[in-house]
């Protein structure tokens, strides 16, 4: 992946990202820690659930975005800031062994008026697993393209 | 803290919930593993960055939160399930040592259409620090309250 600086981005084209594999164990310590209700936990409670078997707390996969985002494509020389986000939806479960990755559209792009070495972008980011599904989607506004930090 | 079912819901009323330690080891452990750009990650990077000091991801705070919503006052009897949010924005870094808590807002309530068991509200959550200044705030839409399962 080439880092790609704030003016490398344009209005339109699409990023993708690598995959990340949703792993039982972590699904259920993750939740033990940020202790979401017991159907992210325990198998049974799971099944009796609106889930009907294991899937993840919405926090853990939205993190698991995370991950995916800042290795994505998209890849902004200095890193991503995202101060907030419209219209997130989680549209589908997401089960052990899933395989996810990322649609990133760049909606619009344009400078930051408080901090003019930061590039301001509008995306939406889509999560989907290995059928192509969608499972998660949101406009991220604005993402921040940094310049790069010394190491 | 006392279970309220669906039935005890209404717009209106204000919850609140425990406090949280945000500590510093697992800032920088949460960073390595979901991998946001390696300002969550190191203390010199930190200095150097737009957040002048080492501070949260914002999925860590977001997760936090859950925690502290799953715990809090309005503890629905089933457990909660967060179909999607809006305007989600973080206003302030979060620093180790931080001490967060909830404020908690219903703004309205219904019975879901598409499944009648369940209460659905939109809520509105704020965490505030221990200086009582708000570092994130967003709109649960539909949060849904889940009749309680057999454990």
């Amino acid at each position: 992946m080439t880092a790609r600086y704030f003016e490398g981005f344009s209005a339109g084209p699409q990023f993708g990202s690598g995959r990340i594999r949703v792993e039982r164990k972590r699904i259920k310590s993750f939740a033990s820690e940020f202790g979401p209700p017991p159907f992210h936990r325990g198998e049974n409670v799971a099944l009796a659930s609106v889930f009907r078997g294991l899937a993840t707390s919405g926090w853990y996969t939205a993190a698991l975005t995370m991950r995916l985002l800042v290795e994505s494509d998209l890849g902004p020389g200095g890193g991503i800031v995202g101060a907030g986000f419209d219209d997130f939806r989680q549209t589908l479960p997401v089960r052990p062994g899933d395989a996810l990755r990322l649609m990133i559209e760049v909606l619009e792009t344009g400078t930051s008026k408080s901090r003019l070495k930061q590039g301001v972008s509008n995306v939406q980011i889509t999560a989907l697993n290995q059928n192509n599904d969608p499972v998660q989607v949101f406009l991220g506004n604005p993402v921040r393209a940094l310049p790069p930090y010394n190491l």
